[in-house]
């Protein structure tokens, strides 16, 4: 075993829940009596999974991409022949079996970073300082190899918030970073506080250098939207202390909240001028998976890079060597996310109708398992403003933390594996750390569960439907 | 900077040559006039971006599978629906657009199972201990990974052959093992010596721990083809000095010579009897990208793991977490390579056809580009058994050396450089190390360019072509 190897050896409590899940999945293929039919796992954002319909053009650009003869036919609509002829143009040979530049195909970057400057209304966007990678968490480890890791005390520490996206340990254990906890404040709409951010980071002193702040806006689980007034106090933060600011958007599609809006990293950094402006070194990633389109499966992400010195660049290129290239398929996926049809186009009627109603779909779906989890005792659910996970608030009693002591289990897990076990669902779950929390109730009866909610609207109900039924049943046992 | 990056800043002559073709493309798409209309990169096995065309049927079932509507309509054939259907029925939600197990879909793990089973004349393969990722480079990476990774003279050493496929240093470096180079004997058609196995071995005392063995068979670049009693031999070596056998048999779809026959080491293992067939630790490792489909663009390969400890194979599991799971359309193209159409099925005639037709051009490309290296002054190609490449053997005149030597370049890398300029031929390039060579000729006059010759005749006849025109000019010159 590798050292590396080593430190991965205990799987992590939603690790421990996704292994459980999977092998109860393979024993109801078996044949093996539950008390449900199939297994609902709801702890990811992959909506495909849990039935939501993909997106008919992305789908139709790659069909024919990949079987050229449906470009002679009237079988697909004008405008995605056309697309999938442009790429296929800029593929090697004109085929998606080729390889690609190790940072991803040049046209699909030049699409992006269209994309990039028409969001960030007009800002320049250059393809040279985009890299497609993998997905965003391949993405993310491309920058942060990108950082010096020393030994000891010159160890790489990187800022992460508290709660973090589920997967983001890893991706720290893996490249060899120290995570440097800031917690977000639950009671105020998980904000960032510049004090904690103080705190923080003098923590760190003499056991890391800390080297880069990771934020998550729009927040991955907590759903929240930081203003511009705080995506500046954390810019500021960053230069005051020579942090690279590793920004995850991947949720910049999923914007719902009244009032909220999503605004680049990159953006106000520009908007804030020298010497911000032209020294803060900024990566922002985003990805085919939490897009709109919510393409899991086709593996594509892409990171563009703010600031950041040429010759560091040219790593990021040796970095990705290591994958070869990211597979044409997801980024053939990644041009149609970041340049869909347009008004007048034949598909566009249709495209827009799906998104729309995709967004309906989980504006809906937010609010009615706000509702759901709201009238639950012993839950409690703010309003989300963006993203596809709630993210509600469970206290459990003290009779509940009492038996779960005697087991040697931890409260919330053990409350997410009866409910696994019972009935089928299965949802991520995390320890309260805020202070508010502590401060009121015993350690370990502070939990939030993690619950994606953008699926078709019976899928909903039959997993609202399980846990209510749980939920009562444990709540009579403790 | 980080470790792992410092250790990548020196590009290899390869890298070199590559970065210079991407830069002379780019120049050709501006507009820059060059010598020549495009630049023609023969250095890789991509196939698909030299011309040759898919195979119908994994484009069929593809599409299929992304956009559904297809299966409703005799658009495509009934058999290719049928798998299209069969698949997406074991993706979760039906769709492609899903996360699949991280070591890849069960499903497409069966398939690939029962493909081993039947090449390897129905010994046993066990689906638990098949592997999918995103290419045979990380199914590589992840076992190297498994691997203890000491320091010092705890350091894990590789033995690797002389000459390697040219992506292999990069993959070592990045997990921190120590190359112990062995060399092939070219004068014995690059057989594997046992006295030159101990003689390596013995070299790495004290600066490292031997710990694996990598072999590629059918050996890539040098298209040899191990016999039974040399895979023996081999095997014997690995168990006296306990060493895991790391295999790619990426090739073993394209073995065409003469009296040559691809043998599975799993299967000399099992025919070995105990204690081997119960004790060596293997490795295999095959892939989409050199699989007679070619499709390196999708991004799929596996590996299947003998007799390795079901804890190790747990962290197998875990490390490809990193990757989160394999492009769902590249493991549905391992699907069908590892099950194709059958007699019978509508699809079979236009299969086999392509199929053979592809086998026929590589076969016939193969013997039309030795005569042709066997004609040009200085170049000499023995006969090669399996794989895409060809790899002539070049001597330089001491003329050309000189100058090379006044420029500051090895020779072999400026010939290299000098027809990718004058030519827009990009093509590999090794210095050659037997001993043999080293006796007669003085040091850097011995070289072996690697030159991908699976491609439609014309495009072969234009490389060819070029070639000779550049190598006469180059003979004048020196």
């Amino acid at each position: 075993m590798s050292a590396v190897t080593k430190r991965s050896l205990a799987p992590s409590a939603e690790e421990q829940l996704q292994k459980r899940a999977d092998a109860i999945r393979l024993q109801v293929t078996q044949g093996i009596s539950k008390p449900f039919k199939k297994v609902i796992d709801v702890s990811s954002g992959d909506i495909h999974s849990t039935g939501m319909k993909p997106i008919t053009f992305v789908r139709q650009v790659l069909a024919g991409c990949l079987c050229p003869d449906l470009l002679d036919s009237d079988t697909l609509p004008h405008d995605s022949q056309l697309r999938a002829r442009k790429l296929l143009e800029h593929c090697d040979g004109g085929s998606v079996g080729a390889y690609a530049e190790s940072s991803g195909m040049a046209y699909v970057k030049s699409t992006v970073a269209k994309f990039i400057s028409a969001r960030d209304g007009g800002l320049s966007s250059n393809p040279a300082h985009i890299f497609i990678a993998s997905g965003s968490l391949r993405a993310i480890t491309v920058v942060l190899k990108l950082l010096d890791q020393g030994e000891g005390a010159h160890r790489t520490g990187v800022m992460i918030p508290l709660p973090f996206p589920y997967t983001l340990p890893r991706v720290l254990e893996r490249v060899g970073s120290v995570p440097l906890p800031y917690s977000l404040t639950e009671e105020a709409g998980w904000r960032i506080e510049k004090k904690e951010l103080h705190r923080a980071i003098q923590a760190s002193k003499g056991h890391c250098w800390p080297r880069a702040i990771y934020i998550s806006n729009p927040g991955n689980p907590t759903g929240h939207v930081q203003s511009r007034e705080s995506i500046q106090e954390v810019i500021e933060f960053a230069a005051q202390n020579n942090l690279f600011l590793l920004v995850d958007e991947v949720n910049q599609d999923t914007v719902f909240g009244m009032g909220s809006e999503f605004v680049s990293y990159k953006k106000v950094l520009a908007e804030m001028g020298p010497p911000y402006s032209h020294t803060v070194q900024l990566a922002s990633v985003h990805s085919l998976s939490n897009g709109i389109l919510g393409e899991c499966g086709l593996r594509a992400g892409y990171i563009e890079l703010v600031n950041v010195d040429e010759h560091v660049m040219l790593f990021a290129e040796t970095l990705l060597c290591g994958d070869i290239s990211t597979p044409i398929t997801g980024q053939i996926a990644l041009d149609v996310m970041a340049d869909p049809p347009r008004p007048g186009d034949p598909s566009y009627c249709l495209y827009r109708q799906e998104v729309e109603s995709r967004r309906n779909t989980l504006r809906r779906n937010m609010h009615r398992s706000a509702e759901f989890f709201n009238s639950l005792p012993g839950f409690h659910c703010p309003p989300v403003q963006s993203g596809v996970f709630i993210y509600p608030h469970l206290t459990l009693l003290p009779t509940a933390l009492t038996h779960a002591q005697g087991l040697g289990v931890e409260a919330g897990l053990w409350y997410c594996e009866r409910l696994l076990e019972e009935e089928g669902v299965c949802v991520g779950v995390n320890e309260c750390m805020g202070k508010a929390v502590t401060q009121s109730c015993p350690p370990g009866s502070n939990w939030h569960l993690r619950m994606c909610v953008l699926m078709p609207p019976d899928a909903l109900k039959e997993v609202l439907c399980r846990l209510q039924a749980f939920h009562c049943r444990f709540l009579k046992g403790f």
